[in-house]
C-alpha cells in the first residue's frame, strides 16, 4: 500500500506543504516515523518532537506549520485526519463467511447469508443476525437476541437473552451484556432476588470495550444510545440510560437507574450514583464520584492526585480533623472581633 | 398469565384497596404501568409519580395509601412484595436436561441426571454436579469441583480446580473462581510466585455478578458464606472470608486475607485493605477506602463528590497545603492568646 | 510427600533449630498448622500467633527465634523460603500433551509437539506455540500470535491478532489481550474510531490475573516487560509501557500512553493518567490517583480512609469550602497583624 502526498491531500481535502510526489507506506509516531511514514501532531505534549521528526509527512494544524521540518498536511482536526489515513493501512482480513462446523445454532434463527459465525459459538433460539455480522469464536448468544448489520462481536462475548443491538457496533472480548441487575429485596436479614425482566438495547455504532458488563433492566430496559463508546472493564447497572455519542473511559461505573445525557465524557474510574440524572455535554473527570444529579454542561471533578506519602499522610490526618479546624478558626475569628 | 387483585392479595397475605376482580398481566414502573399492570413504591424519590400513575395496582406502605389514585396492596416491604409478584411473570424456560453433544466431560465425574450441561462446556476429572444444576454454554470447570443442587452457571464461567459451591447459587457470565491469588515473594528484585494451595468455598444461595473474580486461597481457603451477593466486576483476593448475607456492589475490591462479617453492605467501587477485619452489620459507602479494621456496626465513608472543576481545583490545591494551614491557624491562635 | 527438617534446611541452605528428623507433610498457617505441617512468619501482624503455634516447623527471621516454641528454619526472607517449600507440596498434574479433538487450529501454525491445546480452543492462522505451552479450554488465539516456551494460558483467555509473549508467562482466565485501544477522534459531535495498528508484546515471566484487559497499541506497541506481575481486573490502555519486574495489584488502571518504570509497585485500585511517565522504583499506594509524571523513587499516595459516616460528612462538607476557609484565615492573620 502506497499513497502519495497528493493522494492523501485529496483524501483529506486539505492543504499540503512539500513534495506532492512523496510516497507514504505506513504510519508512525513523531519520534519514530521514517521518511516513508506519516504521523500527526495533536497532543501538544509532543510538540517539541516536531522539530526533529524524520517523518515523510506530518498532519498538523496551521499554527504549527512553521515548526515542521518535513512535508505537511494542514487540517483543523489532525487526529481525525490521521484516523482516516490510518484506515488505509489497516489489514482488512475478513473471516470466512458462513457458520463454522463447530458452532451450535438453536431453532428458528434468522442468520444472514453474509454473516460469519465463528468456531465454538453457541447461539440460542429465535436469534436474528444481520448482514455482514461477524461473531467471533467462543461467543454465546442467548434466545431472542437481535444483531444489526455490520456489527462485530469479537471472541468470547456473552449475550444473555433478549439483547438487541443496532448496526456497525463493535463488542470486544469478555463483554457480558444482559446479566441480572443487582436487585435484592431484604427479607428478615436475607436477600431475596428481584426478577430482572427488562432487556438491553444498544443503538447503532456502539462500541463496548473488553470485559465490560451491561446489566439487563429490572422492569424497563437498559438503553445505550447511538454512537456511545464504552471502554474496558466498565460496569453499567440495570435500567441505566446513556444518551447518544457519550464516551466513557475504562473502569468507570454507572450504578442502577442512572440517566446520562448526550455528548457526555466520563473519565476513567469515575463512578455515577444510582437514580441520578446527568444532563447533556457534561464532562466528569477521571476517578471522580458523582453523588447528585448534574443539570448544567461543564466539567465536574473530585479526584485527588498523588503526593509524596509523608506529605499526604499529614494532609490526610488534617482532613480527618477538618471540622474541628473550622470551628477553631470560627472561635478565633470571634475572639479577635470581640477584642476590638 | 393473569392474576386478580384478590389472588395477589392472597399470595402476599396482605390488605388490598380497590376492585378485587382487577386483572393484572404484567409489571411496570409507576410512570409507565397501564391499567393491566402492577407496580410498587419503594424509593421515595419516585413518590411524586404516585399521584398520576395509571397502574392497575400499586404495592405500597400504608402511609402512602391516601396518595394512591388506583388499586393498592398494602405491605410493610413493597420491594419484597413486588419481587414475589414479578416472579409470577418471569419466563421459566429451562434448558434441555442432559449433556450437550459438544461438551467435553472428564473422568470419574458424578453428574446428576437432572442437570443440564450446555454446548461447548469443558468439565475436568472428579467433578460432582448436583440435581437441577444448569451449566451454561462455554463454561470450563476444573478438576475436583463440586456444584450443589439447583445452582446455575450462566455462559462462559470459569472454575479452576477444587472450587466448591453450595445449592441454589447463581454465577454470572465471565466470572472466574479459583485463579491464583496475587502472592509474590521478592527475590533480589525479581518476583517469585508463591504457590496458591487453598481452595474456594461458596455456601448456599450465593450470587456472583458478571466478570467478578474470586481467587483461591494461598494456604487456607477463600470462603464466601451462605446468602452472600456479589455484583459485577468485583475483585476478591486470596484467603478472603465473607460472612453470611453480606452484599457487595459492583467494582468493589477486597484485598487478600481481609475478613468481612455477616450482614454487611459494601458499596460500589469500595476497597477493603488486606489483612483487616470488618465486623458484622457494617455498611461501607460507595467509593470508600477502608484501611483499618472496623469492629462497630454502622456506616463508614470516605468518598468525595463531584464539584464544578474550577471549584474543586481550588479546594484540591488547598487540601494539598492543609498541614501548613493548620500550623498557621495554630500560630495565629497562640499569637492572639499571647496578646491578651 | 514427606520431607524432614534436615532436607528442608538443605533445600533452603539455612540454619535450623530443633529435631532434624521432624517430618513435614504439608503447609498451613501459624494458627492452624499441626505438628506435621510447616508454616512461616513474615507479616508482623501475625507475630503474636507464634508463641502458641503447634506447627512442626516455622520459617522465620533470626530475631523471632526466641519466641518460637517449635522447630524453626532461620532465613532472611521467610516468605520466599516458604514459597520454595510450598512448591514441594503443589500438585503437579500436567494436562495431556497434544491438541484436543474439539480444538480448531488455523493454517500455517507451528505448534510444538510438547504443547497442550485444550478442548474447545480456537487458534487462528500463522500462530507459533512453543515447547511445554499449555492452552486451557475455551481459549481463543488470533492470527500471528506467538507464545513462548513453558507459558500457560488458563481457560477462556482471549488473544487478538499479533499478541507476542515470552517464556514462562501465566495468563489467567478471562484475560483479554490485544483489544482495540480507546482511540476516538471527534467529528462534529460524533466519534470516529481511530485504527489501532500496534501490537502487544509481553516479555518472559509475565503474570496476568483474571479478567485483566491489555489493549493493543494505537501506532506503536503496548509493552509489558520481563517479570511484570499484573493482578486481576486491571486495565492497561493502548501504548502503555511497563518496565521489568513491576507489580500492579487488582483493579488498578493505567491509561493510554503512560510509561511506568522498572521495579515499581502499584497498589490496588490505583489509577495512572495517560501520557505521563513514572520512574523506576516508584511505589503508588492503593486507591491513589496519579495525575502527573513522577521521576523520584519513593512512595506516593492520595487515598482517603473511611471514617464513621457522620464525621466524614462534616469533614467532606468542610473540604468543599476549604478555599473559603483559607481566605478567612488569611484575612484573620492580616487583621491580627494590623492590630498589633
Amino acid at each position: 500500500m502506497q499513497y502519495t502526498l497528493e493522494a492523501l491531500s485529496q483524501l483529506l481535502n486539505c492543504k499540503y506543504h512539500g513534495e506532492l510526489g512523496t510516497v507514504i507506506e505506513g504510519v508512525a509516531t513523531l519520534e519514530t516515523a521514517t521518511s516513508s511514514q506519516l504521523t500527526f501532531l495533536e497532543n501538544l505534549k509532543y510538540r517539541q518532537k516536531l522539530a526533529t521528526t524524520q517523518a515523510g509527512v506530518v498532519i498538523l494544524r496551521a499554527p504549527f506549520l512553521r515548526e515542521c521540518p518535513v512535508n505537511a498536511l494542514v487540517v483543523e482536526n489532525p487526529y481525525l485526519a490521521y484516523a482516516k489515513v490510518a484506515e488505509l493501512f489497516m489489514e482488512q482480513k475478513r473471516p470466512q463467511v458462513g457458520i463454522h462446523a463447530s458452532a451450535v445454532v438453536g431453532e428458528q434463527c434468522q442468520i444472514d447469508a453474509s454473516a460469519t459465525i465463528g468456531a465454538q459459538v453457541c447461539i440460542g433460539d429465535h436469534v436474528v443476525i444481520g448482514a455482514d455480522v461477524i461473531i467471533g469464536p467462543g461467543c454465546v448468544i442467548g434466545d431472542h437476541c437481535e444483531i444489526g448489520n455490520g456489527t462485530r462481536l469479537f471472541a468470547n462475548v456473552t449475550l444473555y437473552e433478549r439483547v438487541f443491538m443496532g448496526d456497525r457496533c463493535r463488542i470486544h472480548s469478555g463483554v457480558v451484556i444482559g446479566a441480572d441487575g443487582f436487585g435484592l429485596a431484604s427479607d428478615q436479614g436475607r436477600w431475596h432476588r428481584v426478577p430482572q425482566l427488562g432487556r438491553v438495547m444498544l443503538g447503532n455504532d456502539v462500541d463496548v470495550g473488553a470485559n465490560t458488563a451491561i446489566d439487563r433492566g429490572a422492569i424497563e430496559d437498559t438503553v445505550i444510545s447511538d454512537g456511545v463508546k464504552l471502554d474496558n472493564l466498565i460496569q453499567i447497572g440495570h435500567n441505566v440510560r446513556i444518551g447518544a455519542h457519550t464516551a466513557i473511559a475504562g473502569c468507570a461505573a454507572v450504578a442502577g437507574s442512572a440517566v446520562i445525557g448526550k455528548h457526555c465524557l466520563i473519565g476513567g474510574g469515575a463512578a455515577i450514583n444510582g437514580h441520578i440524572t446527568i444532563g447533556d455535554q457534561v464532562c466528569i473527570s477521571g476517578m471522580t464520584g458523582v453523588r447528585n444529579s448534574i443539570a448544567e454542561p461543564g466539567i465536574y471533578s473530585s479526584a485527588l492526585s498523588a503526593l509524596p506519602d509523608k506529605k499526604w499522610r499529614k494532609n490526610h490526618a488534617r482532613l480527618n480533623q477538618l471540622d474541628e479546624l473550622v470551628r477553631k478558626v470560627n472561635r478565633l475569628e470571634k475572639k479577635v472581633a470581640d477584642e476590638k
